[in-house]
């Protein structure tokens, strides 16, 4: 990329679209120009990147003449609508919404995983998979590389930052509202969040789960390339900022010791095993916030399963969950 | 129980024991005298009971004369050491520690469960189990009584006033400290638990996994008499105040469909199924704060194994997770 690539971010005003351009920024991706795409009531806002201040434009079908790479991070049906004027343009659109995901013609992508899946691009899109999705994958790809995954039961402890700047604003209103005793406003969520857990994310659909819980399943078959994987997953939200953490029991073809699990992480980029109980030490939430690095912990033997481990992954919902993995897609084209 | 019964309470000041409090009141347990024992440090402070205003006595070897009933909640130390002078002073002991829980002469008692063994108590003494396991089991046992129980992959998100009145001042004041740009400062939990969960709840043994892991494996065993039931636990403490909730895969001897689970539950004291997500009903630690009953939902056909359910259950910890459980065992001695 020698001289630098023609950029837009579609919902650069949101907390994923931020948070590219910081991503984009600290790894020197090499950016010729950048447009910053919102709706019509962003429109006008001013950001800075490089040092530049930027003005926000609206998103519109025409918006995406001499781009480059089209980073989408505007919810699913802009997606819908725009990413394909984009691809049309010209652009590789990469898209951190769940609208092209299971496309068979669109790769889903987690750069550490299945890079090489992002060469074939018929519709000139690439998605970029669901954050709780991408953060147990980090930890459960090298694990099946060498001992080939068979099973996933996964429960997890999500951070407001999935539903976005909302979310954060809502937990943050919660608290001020309970510390100074003033009534609770409900806005973003079904239910209060603040001093409380909510076993809901995303909409409900056939057998009682949720579409973030299937997304744990149909993703990572189509990650892992794995059609029989078999995945029980239950997705909670709970009063954390940013970072998602993910309990998992993983079973395997071969049997797999707490040791075996160990060096199968060794050296793997964007994983660090944090576990060392004696010293207190094992993954938490406020650890990885803002940080590229996935954490696992917790590993032990399962006394359920054969030849499976239980084990704690922590990770940046907004980073490696969303923003980073898409400029690190970007990085691989 | 026509005349009453001459009552003491042992850790009456901290957050189980004034709750204790509350479950004798309301209930309308029979009441001859209380007697409310607390450390030196605590002793001459007044308490209110049924109206009447009682002080705090110290907690000595000799506090047990003429007492019927001794409920024991001040941590595991002061159970060992005072428990069996209240036994020998001719009281049944009720003792919501840890200390005793595994010993074969002391019955391990979820009045919903297991009534039946509270009969035989050689020692004087009968355990409340774990918070967690007691809201575990109270959705497993009516399924485990038709269908057979194989095994539990569970995962906690557990409440600070597991810690006693220490952990739910660390979380307001943590809260307090965020919203007013204050230090945080750290006391009772290894790390910040505002805006933050830890895998880490009591400390760690073998193989990885931590004291009250553990407990969700033995004492499930001991109450169920299941003495080769399988159980993965991965305990989490969350920033709520007061209620647990446990993600739960269960599996079973014979076939079980959602359907049977829901019929397996209808009428069964303790418990009540919350399950429409539809309406987004499905339950929440603040839906069971300072209530009796645990609730259940999100019940599925669990993906990864045969004969098995996944599921979410809820309870208060202070109330039916300590409190409620040792004066039901009261109840039916």
């Amino acid at each position: 990329m020698s001289e630098g690539k023609h950029i837009a971010i579609a919902g650069a005003t949101g907390a994923v679209g931020i948070e590219m351009m910081k991503c984009l920024e600290e790894r020197n991706f090499p950016v010729a120009s950048i447009k910053l795409l919102a709706s019509a009531r962003s429109a006008g806002k001013t950001m800075t990147f490089n040092g530049k201040t930027i003005e926000v434009e609206e998103l519109t079908h025409d918006s995406f003449e001499g781009v480059d790479i089209a980073f989408f991070s505007a919810g699913g049906g802009t997606s819908k609508e725009f990413a394909p004027s984009a691809a049309k343009a010209g652009a590789i659109v990469i898209d951190n919404s769940s609208a092209f995901r299971m496309d068979e013609d669109v790769p889903l992508i987690v750069p550490e995983v299945n890079p090489e899946a992002a060469k074939n691009t018929p519709k000139g899109i690439i998605a970029n998979p669901n954050c709780t999705t991408i953060i147990s994958l980090m930890a459960l790809a090298p694990l099946h590389e060498k001992y080939g995954l068979k099973s996933i039961i996964a429960s997890s402890y999500q951070a407001v930052s999935g539903s976005g700047q909302a979310g954060i604003e809502e937990l943050n209103q919660q608290m001020d509202a309970l510390v100074n005793n003033k009534e609770i406003e409900i806005n973003c969520y079904p239910k209060q969040i603040v001093s409380n857990v909510i076993p809901h994310v995303d909409v409900f659909q056939e057998g009682g789960y949720t579409k973030e819980e299937l997304k744990m399943l149909n993703e990572s078959r189509k990650i892992l390339g794995l059609t029989d994987l078999k995945v029980t997953c239950t997705c909670v939200r709970v009063p954390v900022m940013r970072s998602h953490s993910v309990s998992i029991t993983a079973a395997f073809e071969k049997p797999i010791s707490v040791e075996d699990a160990r060096a199968a992480f060794a050296g793997k980029p964007g994983i660090k095993v944090v576990d060392s109980p004696e010293e207190e030490l094992y993954p938490v939430p406020l650890d990885t916030t803002c940080k590229d690095d996935c954490l696992v912990g917790r590993i032990r033997e399962d006394k359920v399963i054969d030849n499976a481990l239980a084990l704690w992954v922590v990770g940046d919902q907004v980073r490696k969950g969303a923003a980073l993995n898409a400029v690190q897609i970007g990085e691989i084209l």
